[in-house]
């Protein structure tokens, strides 16, 4: 069976979750003071911003899973919607954390929540992969074996960086915050070639 | 008439309403106790998470099913539209579904309305199904009408299953939603070859 | 140039547009009496059922222009954005016409709103039809003149027959009602063939 | 690696955000004086067929620029993800605008913040169009050099005009929000031929 409509569903949730983001940052019901008003939502942009450009990641990363993995099974499409399933609930982790900063409270837990679904959204993307490459049965014959591994590799750095993340943040929320900015400069600036891998430049 | 745009059409439908699931989960207004907060939600977790698999589930039957569909009739595509009505209808009956178990109170009511609910839609999933292979007039010729019997007899095992895990819910509202539970994993995982034909492994 | 990428973002409009009215139901603050809270939420899901098949109607005789448009313009960009900007417009309306039922206040005006929005919606889509056959520059070859001329006829029916619902309900709010309703089954039903010529059947 | 499936993300997120414009208008919680109270409500009207206007506008653009661009790697997708970042915001700024024309304060802020998003879109628009273009790397062979410029020229000609209406805006907030028509006019509206180039109309 073809992955293309499993790609084009997928694509569908992403680009909902990541719209969605901008629920949360909610316009002031008064505007006497809109300057100020609008400075006090600081927590959410920064929300906002880093969910967008973290759910952005993830769905780079999946074009590239869905460009080699050629055909789908039921174990497959679980794992992709088990992956779903994560992604769609970071809207609801990033409003926790823009609350958690806006109120100065519960900051811990929410840096903790926010970078442990990350982790776990990492782990069910590594599943599809190595689903997908259990003897190369859902894969393209254009990919060879050693790069199956090598893409599953790097891959698998994802999710204990993101746990490691979330335990900097419940140790010092700010820190931890530094920390999921600093992931996502490394992994979208191409500062370093090989830093930039999941979608080859050329 | 080309089955193609109806395809995308309904899964741009199935993305969005699985998405707006999220939306059922609400920040806590309060963050200071977040920990116990954020525990308190615990009924909208479990409505996430049972609505997220189940309408994925009715996702990848879909896709198999249009797998076969090769041309479309307007009285396919208003069948196809009532069974997306039911299943944009869940996120409501979800959220339902997770105040009542909130506030403890009226839970027969909403599990019975959150199963009916997908009996209902199991009913014009059938249909769409039966409408399609009358005649053999709007599938493809690489299925046989053997097949498009077997396919429609395991679709037809849905509704009565909805219709019964929602009386069980109306005596046991727990029991019910166990019930929901167990067929998620009946219908998703491998652990028996025939308990997953609508996506064939191989 | 193409109009595939159009007919893609049309769909995903029409996908989200038909999807949002579900927000406009919201599960009762208190379920201690689910029953009675439920059934006082008629009008809303009287408002999601026509709203949800009109727009599904719309959408399936969209496509059915787009089978026959085959490159675009600027212009057409222009009608189809228009005529999706009256489509997303009808969730606001659709929300507006279940309050006023629930108050039981305002419902002339309110079925007056929702009606001239079909209409307007209407007159978008046959300009879109109009400016594509315009000397046949953006149709394909397929299609014969006469056919364009018979079926830019058939979709001008709507207009008028949208504002006549509207006028009925700004008389009488509930026989505007029933007018939707009629035009919902005449539309969508295949009682007389030549009631449902938009997606041919053979 | 093919652009086809960034176009179809893309194309989800201008949908969903352009839908997301409509939730800003909220139906009247008190319908007994439906008329008057709609008739309050026109600074969300004129919000929503602005945003709605020019959003169509960026993704008619897009269209036009992913209709060149054949090829894509990682930076071009940190940039296109920037875009979609600011678009996808635009709803809030489109929110905050309305809340205060009706509330007759904070405009200036407003009408700034509105035209700056913009114009920010815009900057990175133009980033997404110089990294394809350079050197050709990302490009077709079916587009001359040339051609790249002269498209690059008039793309840029947006950032400016949309800062100079949000400067505009920001010392008369009514003429900040003309000058915006005028450029919805003038950007979609075939009056002028050279006005038009994004989507040839032949």
């Amino acid at each position: 069976m073809d992955s293309g409509r499993l790609s084009t569903f997928s694509d569908g949730v992403f680009a909902v979750a990541i719209t969605l983001l901008v629920l949360e940052i909610r316009a002031p019901e008064d505007t006497h003071d809109l300057g100020s008003e609008l400075a006090r939502l600081w927590p959410s942009y920064l929300a906002y911003v880093v969910s967008f450009l973290l759910i952005g990641l993830v769905w780079a990363n999946h074009h590239l899973m869905f460009e080699h993995i050629r055909s789908i099974d039921r174990p497959l499409v679980f794992l992709n919607t088990l992956l779903l399933l994560d992604v769609v609930f970071v809207p609801f982790t990033a409003s926790v954390l823009a609350r958690s900063l806006h109120d100065g409270a519960g900051e811990r837990i929410a840096v903790g929540l926010y970078g442990m679904t990350l982790a776990v959204g990492g782990v069910f993307f590594n599943l599809v992969w190595w689903w997908a490459g259990r003897e190369h049965r859902l894969l393209g014959d254009h990919i060879a074996p050693e790069e199956v591994r090598l893409i599953g590799r790097r891959f698998w750095r994802g999710p204990p960086l993101y746990a490691l993340g979330a335990l900097i943040g419940m140790a010092l929320p700010a820190a931890g915050l530094v920390f999921f900015a600093a992931l996502i400069v490394y992994y979208w600036l191409p500062a370093d070639r090989r830093a930039r891998p999941p979608v080859p430049a050329d």
